[in-house]
This record gives structure tokens, sequence and C-alpha cells, in this order.
């Protein structure tokens, strides 16, 4: 199930809410990447609490554990992990793609050895649906074969891009079957694929939106390309979508990149930024990014940003922090990780509320004086 | 301030209030160890919750990490690591001695190199005092020497008893010299040593009682000793000292260990066993221990603890803190830490319960026989 109204639009940019099985997201949304069936340090009471209104898994990593028999068993991932609103699955494309020279691609789909014990397994659109009904996910990916944007020093040509983009809209038909075929209650997105090459995207568009799918992702972007070819991309494809139909970006990005995004007519959202930077050491805030590691906040008493609302701000400084990184505690990082997400999905929310308010444009302008102010 | 209500008695078992600058504390009561400033994966907000009541901090490692003049800046540990309720440092004695050869032992003091950055350093009972009265922790240590159980299979010898206990006591009037002389305003504690000697126990309790001081602790047991010494020793030294005073055995133990303990007189635990236990995937319940890495977890329903209230039983199941470990994921630690500190806790709230409605006898039996059940 999936239901997604539109409540208003500023240029490209737009605010809706989208209803799935687990409850309703107000978009532009960003979502949490819960990997292996948890957001890598932090409860899920805290994403529960900072606002997060759904959360991603990884079909391949989850495939390979804990294993289908177990979440199976929970009658899927919700009640596995202790997520009771939506999530989103991936179609573990991506994850095999990246597994690079082992894994063999072919028109069936991809042979590969499983890197937790070497079993060969063959990730298909067929069985990457029948992992993903297991999984029991609010909206499903097909699975698709990311173009890449180079490999070796070699820029993927427009033919490449075409013969890949066509493979993804086959694969994208056998998703959509399968899907049908197992009676699966959730939502199936295809996902726009062709490289850098806007008419191949174009003729990708093309071909999902007469497929009459309930969404859209835009994907192979964010993979290695210049920042100015990225957002060449970002404006052209997603905005060319259905207007009705919910729009995910995959993979993007950095705080500008988002609002760059939602400029665009993206509704969706995921990144392994703010987590990933967060065990790092690396905060986002309002005012620019802050490394916890500089020595200059051995004994801030300011908390990471003084505008933030979140549990790290409201009772942690710098030094504390700064502290925690130098001493190697998980409670860095847990915090850190807190704080960034937070600031992600309260981004989104700021967004929203400033489309609803009529006031988008001023909103980004200040955003961006904001951003560049420096911390 | 420390003013300590004895409410109870059950043979030589307590139930009491303490009163300290930063609230009250039930006892008897487990005191989570939070060394580095931080109880190891667990956020502030998950101690409270649970109920912990007062935690501990390490003098010699938040001496070297952040340093003094930060926690200064702060104006004590409790705003820099923010937790509001009362807190208890260590003398930073345990930790010299700790360095076993890197450290040299004087009437003075210790003299010894910092394993941070190799800094010639000297810790003296004054400067423990100094930077206790820093921390500005409600519970304050005397600085001691540890006397060990053995050295490279040499057993501490009587006389070598004595001589590490006298100084301790030259240690502890020196301590409470120089906690009058800061005007510390916090309750100074002192440690009775003497090994497994209890003849020098009494001396020690005997000397340490004519100083008067607001509490005392038992030191230098669960430093190696055969359980059976531990034992002879526990049973030996908590009940001789005054009854109006709240009794502290240091660094003690399994949950059999703290009931033990409270039968014997004890009022106040710590023990990094819960959390240290919990990165290992060793989890404390009622009906005995379960390791969360065995393969008969994974794909077990069943929470940890069936009886527990714990954030994490009440949410996840055996099977997915199985799958955090095996993904090596950080929630997995975080998760049983928050479970073994419920425990402890909730331990010794149960006892307080049994104390108070004269039923502690019945408690124990059950809880033995709970706890040799196997989960």
């Amino acid at each position: 199930m999936l239901k997604f109204e539109l409540h208003k639009t500023h240029g490209h940019a737009r605010r809706g809410t989208l209803t799935l099985n687990h409850g309703t997201v107000e978009t532009p949304v960003f979502m949490p990447v819960g990997t292996y069936g948890t957001v890598k340090g932090v409860l899920p009471r805290s994403l529960e609490e900072m606002g997060a209104q759904i959360i991603l898994g990884n079909t391949f990593h989850l495939w390979m554990r804990p294993g289908l028999d177990v979440i199976g068993k929970f009658g899927g991932l919700h009640r596995f992990e202790g997520w009771s609103k939506p999530m989103l699955t991936d179609s573990g494309g991506f994850q095999v793609w990246s597994l690079g020279e082992m894994r063999k691609i072919s028109e069936e789909g991809v042979k590969f050895a499983s890197p937790v014990n070497g079993d060969k397994l063959f990730l298909t659109p067929e069985v990457s649906m029948q992992i993903q009904t297991v999984l029991n996910s609010d909206i499903v990916m097909q699975f698709d074969e990311c173009t890449p944007y180079e490999v070796k020093g070699h820029l993927t040509t427009e033919a490449e891009a075409r013969k890949s983009m066509e493979l993804s809209l086959r694969w994208a038909k056998r998703s959509q079957a399968e899907f049908a075929r197992l009676e699966n209650p959730n939502a199936l997105f295809g996902i726009v694929q062709g490289g850098m090459f806007e008419n191949l995207r174009q003729e990708s568009l093309d071909a999902l939106v007469a497929m009459d799918l309930p969404g859209y992702a835009v994907g192979g972007v964010s993979v290695g390309e210049p920042k100015d070819e990225m957002l060449r991309i970002m404006a052209h494809t997603p905005h060319r979508l259905p207007a009705h139909k919910p729009r995910y970006l995959m993979g993007v990005g950095t705080p500008e990149d988002l609002v760059e995004g939602v400029s665009q007519g993206v509704d969706m959202f995921d990144c392994v930024m703010p987590t990933r930077n967060a065990r790092n050491g690396h905060l986002f805030t309002r005012f620019g990014d802050l490394k916890v590691r500089n020595a200059r906040h051995r004994d801030s008493e300011a908390p990471v940003d003084e505008t933030c609302t979140c549990y790290t701000c409201k009772n942690f400084s710098r030094a504390y922090l700064h502290h925690l990184d130098r001493c190697g505690e998980m409670l860095g990082p847990m915090l850190a990780s807190i704080h960034n997400l937070h600031y992600y999905v309260n981004l989104m929310r700021e967004v929203r509320q400033a489309l609803d308010e009529d006031r988008f444009d001023s909103w980004r302008v200040q955003f961006h004086a904001d951003r560049a102010r420096g911390v």
C-alpha cells in the first residue's frame, strides 16, 4: 500500500504526505540508514525521539546475516529490529555491484561468493523480491545494476551506460512481475538509471513511468562523479518524474545536496554520511561542520550547535565530546550519531515548514548563509 | 556533606538512606563504574531510567584525560559528563598500583610515567585529595595502597600485608588532613586494608574508626584471591565497621557476591563486571547467565530475561542481540550494557524491598534457586 498526497509545490520543490503500511511519512524526508538491521550506534528510541519517520535496511546484508529464516520467524524486519514505523529496503543490487571483481553479472542476475562464508550465491530480480517480501519493508526497491561513473580511470561511455540502463529496465519488469506474483502488500519503486547521460535518463524514466509503479528513485548518482555532474543529473531527472508519485534520490548526500535535491523536486533521501561522519568526529551544524577531534574544542563549554535541540546538544559540551573521542569511548560516536541524524532529520523538518509557510526561497538563502558562516 | 539513616537491619544486612550533596541514595546500592567520565556504552539518560542512583569516576584516568583544567572549568565532573545525581571517585591508588613495574611506591606517594604521554607524575594523598576536590565528587576515597594477593606466584606474607596496611593508614591521615585543608564540602571515606589477614583487617579498621570518617570501604578484595578467601574477608570485616556509617565493598563482584555482601552488612558496591561482560556478550539474568554469542540463540524470539523490565528486554529478542554481536554492531554492547546494569541496579532494588518487607531470608533462598535454574 502506498498513498501520496501532494500538498504544495514551490518551483520544483514539493511538500507531501506518504502513507505506507506502517504509517505516514511527511515529505521531504531524510531516511537514516540501518544496514544490518540497526542504525549504527543509535537506540531505536533515540531515532523515534528525533523524529525519524522511516529508516532503511539493506537487503544484501540482511540476507547474509542473520538470514531469511531468522527474520521470517519474526514476520519481517520491523519486529526483529524493534522499529514499528515505515521502512524501506534496497534491492541488494548496489551491494553486489560493490563486490567488484568478486561478482559476475549476466542477464539472469549476479553470481557472487558470500563475503561472510564464501557460499556461491545468485541474486536475481526474483530473489531480491522474495527477500524483500520476507523483510516486509514498506517500500521495496527494484533490482537494478548501478552504472559506475568510472572503472579504474575509464569513464563509462554512453554505449556502456545504455547497455546497463537497459538491463536495469528488464530487471525492473522482472521485479514488478515477481512482486505481483508474491502478492507483496507493500510498494515497489522503480529506479531511473542512465549514468551521466540525460537522454538515457529520459529513456529510462519514460519506460519506468509506463510501468505505472507507485514511486520512483534516481539511482547511480553519488557514485564517485564530480559534484557538477551530480548536480546536472539532479537538475535533469527528478522533476520529470510523475508529479503525483514520490521521488527518492538514492544515497545523497551533504546537507547542501539535500536542499538542492528538494529544490529539484526530490521527496526522499538516504545517506550514511551522518552516522559514518559521526564515528569520525565530524559533526554537522547549522553554521558549518565541526571536527570534534580538533584541539580547540578541548575545553569548550559550548554545545556542538547552540541552535540544536538534540539530546547531545542539550546535555553535553564540545569538550566532553572531544574527551570521549580522545579516549576512544563508545559514548562519543553514540552522542555524535544522535546529533548528526537529528541534524539531517531536523533539516528536512525545517524544509517542510518553510514549504508549508511559502518561504522556501528565503529559508534556502539563510540556510546557505548560515552554513557558510563557519562554526 | 553526608547523612546516613539506618532504617532496618536483618542479621548483618542493612537497609538505609544516604544523603549526599547531589541527592539521596537508597542502600544497599550498586554503583555503575564510569572510568573516563562515561559508563561505557550507556547514555546517562539510560542510567537514570534504570534507576542508577550514584555512579563512579576514576580519579587517575580523569587526571590523565581530559585533565583537571578542563574539568575544573566545568566546576567538576557532574556538569562535564551530564550526570546530576551523586558520584563517587576512587583515589587513583588502585590504578597507579595496577601500573606494576611502571611505578615506584615510597612513603611520600607513587611516582610513575603517564601511560598517555610519558610525563613523570607523582601521586600522593595530598594530590589525590586535590584532584578529587576539583572533580567535586560526593564521596571522596582516601589514597591507599592496594595490598596484592600474590605477585608472580608469591603470596603476600603477613609482614608484607602489615607494612602495606600501615602505609595506607598513614596515607589515610594525610588524606584526611588535606581534605580538611581544602575545605572540600563532600564526604571522605577510609579504606580498610590488611590483605587476607583478619588481625590486620581489625587493626586497620580500628585505626580508621578512630579517625571518625563519615564512611568506610573494604579494599583489597577481588584482587585475584580465591573465592573462599574473599568470602572469609567479607564475613570478617564489613559488619565490624560502625553501624551508623555507610560501608562500601570495593570492586565486588558477581550477583551472588553482592547478595552475600549485603548479608555481611555491606551497603555499597561497584564493579565493572556488568558493562565489561556486556561487551563480551555475557548477560546476567534471574535464571543464570546467558552467552548471547551461543548459536542456540540465533533464532530465539525470547527476550534475554522474561522477568526483566529493562529497555532491551522490553523491545528486543535474543536473536537480535545474537545478530548484532555477530555483525560487530555497536548496538549489541549498548543493549547488553543497559540490560546488565539494569540487572545489577534492580537486584539491589529487590534486596531493599525484601529488607523493607522483612523477607530477606526467603528472598535470598529464591534468588539462589532462580540463579541455579539456568536460562
